[in-house]
């Protein structure tokens, strides 16, 4: 069977740079556009040539692409002609195959933000696309507001488009540009629009989630019969972003009717690295990577419900509705309040630890976590401190060396130059085969600043556990998250620590006290203890 | 116009309880469950009574809400009889009004899952929602799996939920258990259901957003017929969360044709601190509000786009779907430094302070918090930290007392009874008046157990200031928030404390350094002196 072939838009690097706090750099945009390329959409639209210095920039560098590069801009003023327009004289410098022109379609909008006449409004559309033709580029119009337009004017919505498709303009992408009209309604209007004469594979749908429906409007336009989506990686964009290609794509890839129905330009192994691709844009921009994302996020394979995990463990189709391998993601289960003997007994045969079925220790460990979890604790995502405690209750965890006592000190006074100063001091007591050992360490790092009573504890910790040493002498601590909990009826603080050690494993141990140095001092203590376990110490 | 009841079915306390990370506790459960009646939703699904001590807890002592009371819990066991199944049986012990069970309706989970026959199955089915009945509670099926079932075989799925609904279910809710069906679908089905006989004002939807698509989903069943509506706050649940009834209600309020052919039990007073209650809850959860959220989050109304912001300044409706106010969120505009400035002067008035237009403070204190929220500080909370700011760049801000020096020591060893316990100590030297006076506190609290550095630092500071010490007796602790956050280059600690005194007046300062005492130290002295400035010490 011939399938269909729809076309996908990129525009992360120009709606989605109009997300709030996110700024490319010329080399941002450059590692973004090639991924997209790899990833195999069909265009990346760049930027807006001559509209800031750093779109400018790239369109004067821009990578060399499989994926048809667009440059964006405006359909001309009034009151000059095409040719002397010197905003749309500088996206046509940029050189690109592809140019995308935003022009008015709402009546409102002509009068006021443009206030000018529809006739002349839709004069100058027309102008813009012969131009762009006669320059031989591929042009694209991006209707803005068209869906509002069409339900306020409908005819003149309808001329608008149908001047910039007569002037040659190869696709219209269909906007809502406040994102507001639900998918019935884009529906509905798109099928308006190939009975009024513009064929579906000529028209795009772009539309954005102010409603949480972008990815379903895309949808609805496309069961409409356009055949152009536009969106962004990540659903990056204006206010609440862009239609989220990272969902769309694998949904018009792995499921019905779109799979059986559409080809696109996004082969089953670039599907593989979609979780990959969305994640190092989150990396790019600095930013922590959303666990609930549909698809890639962290969670989304994540079964924490008893009944669904103990299901999963028979047969994973029970609770999943695709592979997460497709996608390059993976299926957790995580342990929690939840979770059931079954799950438990999982989860410690992928740590190695080997349980029969109905051991009483399972009941044990369960009981365990439920008690911990009730005082604040969460083994969601502190695994390494979750393993304690199940070695604990298995009889496999030795007793390497025995904390006596810390002392901690925090002083904040005036230094020799009269500016106040912190400083922290831990001394630790430990014995370690039966001989005690004190440790002392200051918070000052290299460069001469407080890091604080935590980090003090921390050196002053490992800084002389006597055969132990060697083993914890590698160990980073990377991250550092707190938080404020409920413990039984008191607030308590939970901390989570991430620690690192050379060989690049990374694992999360949980500590909980109404005292923040103490949970973190248990906290530091699992990261410890669980290295020495996996390295074999006995 | 007569318009048509939709009920809405809450269940953040329960399905929402399976995010991952995600760990309520009794008294958390109470203040959303309180929030969801103040909102006006219709039912409020407070857990699964048995089968996890925090929600047995909360059921023990549930608040009194409007909106009907639900447990939740499953179908009985094969085997056994309704009365004797004990899981059953402490479902029904929570004495809750209504009682919603989940049951299988898709033949392969009946066989793989439950290992039983499919009449088996619908005789379970029937056996307990009879016995529901009996009992004079209000009855809902949680239809598990309901779309993939009918799609694998639609007379096994119908017959399931007609064995619930004969035997006198008052709502059967058709679940997309694993996220996976489309919106059309969803519609399609929903259409199929309500022609098998059983009326859409007796089927409710419930769906996931593994697709990004679970809010089209329910509209795609409420255009079909279904009147009730199943969802979470801020989208919670397992894996990429439930359709989220903090987009679903605004939509339904707001946007045609729902608008107009509905009512819920939402009024547009509840709608307008529909924000305010989504933010309530990500504080709960000590997460960072999703700014992209639609309609509440911070950059829902946000105008980046040059184009976009000029129009907006002539007439907001050019580039908004709906008035900000109406969920209770605002509109930002990247602005000028002079819009910034008369921005900043607005704010000022509200707190009392006059400024003359152009007065060259305001542009100092514009460059303070730039400077400021660069190292980590945050005023969109910390309310009572950015007027000290502002009153300090006017001069308004008297030189109270002086912070000479101070010490904490925290200690962890064994006591006289071999137990080891933690006590923090803290000695504050201030000067007042020309006086220094030294002050100690311990962290103990009055039953004996350590309250930490933070309270020892907090007592020890609060306990003699001279003149001002009347001022400060009343001042309470009321929570604290920390959050590890870049500074710079360097991560860093932020606490934010929020203070009450006595006559119920409540304000947050802020604080930072990478040193978490230092951070609460500074928090907890700008909450000394805003409540010295308010009470009008000089």
């Amino acid at each position: 069977m011939t399938r269909e072939r729809l076309s996908l838009f990129d525009t992360t690097l120009r709606d989605g740079q109009q997300t709030q706090g996110v700024q490319f750099s010329p080399s941002d945009k450059h590692q973004i556009a090639t991924a997209l390329d790899t990833l195999g959409v069909d265009y990346i639209e760049g930027g807006w040539p001559g509209a800031n210095p750093t779109d400018s920039a790239f369109f004067e560098d821009a990578p060399k692409t499989r994926a048809t590069f667009t440059a964006f801009g405006m359909t001309k003023r009034a009151g000059i002609s095409a040719e002397n327009d010197d905003v749309l004289a500088a996206v046509l410098n940029a050189g690109t195959p592809a140019i995308c022109l935003v022009g008015k379609t709402h009546e409102f909008h002509v009068k006021t933000a443009l206030g000018i006449s529809l006739d002349e409004n839709t004069a100058n559309i027309a102008a813009s696309f012969a131009h762009i033709k006669a320059q031989g580029r591929e042009a694209i119009f991006d209707a803005e507001h068209f869906f509002d337009g069409f339900k306020s004017n409908p005819d003149y919505a309808l001329q608008a488009i149908h001047a910039a498709h007569d002037a040659g303009a190869r696709w219209i992408a269909l906007c809502d540009t406040n994102g507001g009209t639900l998918p019935a309604d884009i529906g509905r209007i798109t099928r308006a629009v190939i009975d009024s004469g513009i064929p579906g594979d000529h028209l795009g749908i772009h539309t954005h989630n102010d409603t949480e429906n972008a990815v379903a409007g895309s949808l609805a336009a496309v069961d409409a019969g356009a055949r152009q989506i536009q969106g962004t990686l990540n659903g990056l964009g204006e206010r609440c972003g862009n239609a989220n290609l990272t969902a769309l794509i694998p949904i018009l890839l792995l499921k019905e009717p779109y799979a059986n129905q559409f080809e696109t330009g996004v082969s089953v192994e670039a599907l593989a690295d979609l979780t990959r691709t969305s994640r190092m844009l989150d990396d790019i921009l600095n930013r922590v990577s959303l666990k609930q994302a549909a698809f890639v996020g962290a969670s989304a394979f994540a079964h924490k419900a008893g009944l669904h995990a103990s299901a999963i463990l028979k047969d994973p189709t029970t609770y999943e509705h695709i592979d997460p391998a497709a996608v390059g993601n993976a299926r957790i289960i995580p342990m929690s309040n939840q979770a059931g003997q079954s799950n438990l007994r999982k989860r410690l045969t992928e740590m190695g630890l080997k349980v029969a079925p109905k051991d009483p220790a399972l009941a044990r460990i369960l009981d365990q976590i439920k008690a911990r979890e009730a005082q604040g604790y969460s083994y969601d995502v502190a695994q390494a401190s979750f393993e304690l405690l199940a070695r604990s209750e298995l009889g496999l965890l030795p007793d390497f060396f025995e904390v006596k006592r810390y002392r901690v000190t925090i002083e904040r006074r005036k230094n020799k130059r009269n500016q106040m100063v912190s400083l922290s001091e831990a001394v630790v007591v430990v014995k370690v085969d039966g001989k005690k050992m004190l440790s002392v360490s200051e918070s000052m790092d290299e460069h001469g600043t407080d890091r604080g009573p935590v980090n003090a504890l921390s050196k002053a910790l490992a800084k002389d556990l006597g055969r132990y040493q060697a083993y914890v002498e590698d160990i980073r601590l990377v991250d550092f998250k707190v938080r404020i909990t409920q413990g039984g009826t008191e607030a308590v603080t939970r901390v989570i620590i991430d620690s690192e050690d050379s060989t690049g494993r990374r694992w999360s141990t949980v500590g909980v006290s109404a005292n923040i140095v103490d949970a973190s001092f248990e906290a530091l203590l699992d990261a410890i203890r669980w290295k020495l376990v996996q390295d074999g110490v006995t």
